[in-house]
């Protein structure tokens, strides 16, 4: 690894070999702020004993329900959010594609809906792009707690909103910032209610 | 139908035959404020011309998301949303299970989530006590505003996720007032997020 590369404050591991993802947090010789974990059912077939060891070491998990449920060997999402917390992360993040994205730490969880969408013209790089906003507005506001990783999801959230919209990084590459706020505006409408109780 | 029913404000009608359904709307002298309808992929199969009839006079419509797929005939759940808008009723609820709902009118969307639950012991009636909890708020404030139809959405999600704790109306039975007002509270814990924008 690059020296200049020492000084990261955020770490996002992408999806690859957990052997390789553990061996870029051992070269690291400060830990970094917060360590972000992306890895798939793939891993958990086939490397499994690195995948946990690799667990121990990171902050927040980033899996789809199916692998949630893998991982865990639990069905019920809340169940194996616990039982994967207490493999390691702190957090867990699950993308559940077109249904959202759930987000736990210890007894909290936060709901992001996905927007509902009239044509996904190619799912491809979606959930990197989830991740990509994650870690970048965290990454930008330096703020680990459980407040503002909701802020990150549903930034997460809309940036992938986008990148389904056309091929690759098209859609991505031509976006304003007034785009990136209307979209968020549009998940906050989403989700808004008022009930005022006793 | 019994004469001391001609007065109703708001008529829920229950999964049921077609021309039942019609058959009770057209017992009514005077037109109620707001008439739901639940319907299933059966009566799609068997009784699609009656069900053609009775969707251009109700208010809102009740289905999953399948069965929106099948009424409409498209996948995309805002396109289907958009033709059953245009085959009469001027809401659309779209019930996802434990992915949700999604409630639409015109070009406005809203999205209710499931709570996350541990355990669900049995699913039975869930989407009936969602009906009753939707109509039972409706009919309590006497406001039929796109807003609070968002807030009905709400209380019928959470009387829904008492619903499937025990058997049958078990815990229904035995619910305080205090019990639904924390389920509520975990509603709105659940979505909140704050990020401000430019």
């Amino acid at each position: 690894m690059p020296d200049s590369y020492q000084d990261c404050e955020f770490l996002m591991l992408g999806n690859l070999l957990p052997s390789v993802q553990l061996s870029v947090i051992n070269q690291l010789k400060n830990k970094p702020k917060l360590v972000v974990l992306d890895t798939m059912n793939f891993w958990m077939d086939s490397a499994m004993a690195d995948l946990e060891k690799v667990l121990k070491k990171i902050d927040v998990l980033l899996v789809n329900d199916a692998e949630a449920r893998q991982l865990s060997g639990q069905y019920s999402l809340v169940s194996a959010a616990r039982a994967i917390m207490e493999m390691g992360p702190k957090y867990l993040i699950i993308k559940k594609g077109e249904h959202g994205a759930l987000l736990f730490n210890e007894d909290n969880v936060f709901f992001a809906p996905a927007l509902p969408l009239e044509v996904v013209f190619d799912p491809t790089g979606a959930g990197d792009t989830f991740a990509g906003g994650f870690i970048g507005h965290i990454a930008r506001t330096k703020d680990i707690s459980f407040e503002n990783m909701k802020s990150a999801i549903i930034i997460g959230s809309a940036m992938a909103s986008f990148c389904v919209e056309k091929f690759g990084t098209t859609r991505l590459k031509e976006l304003k910032r007034e785009d990136i706020d209307d979209r968020i505006r549009r998940f906050q409408d989403l989700t808004k209610f008022d009930i005022q109780l006793g």
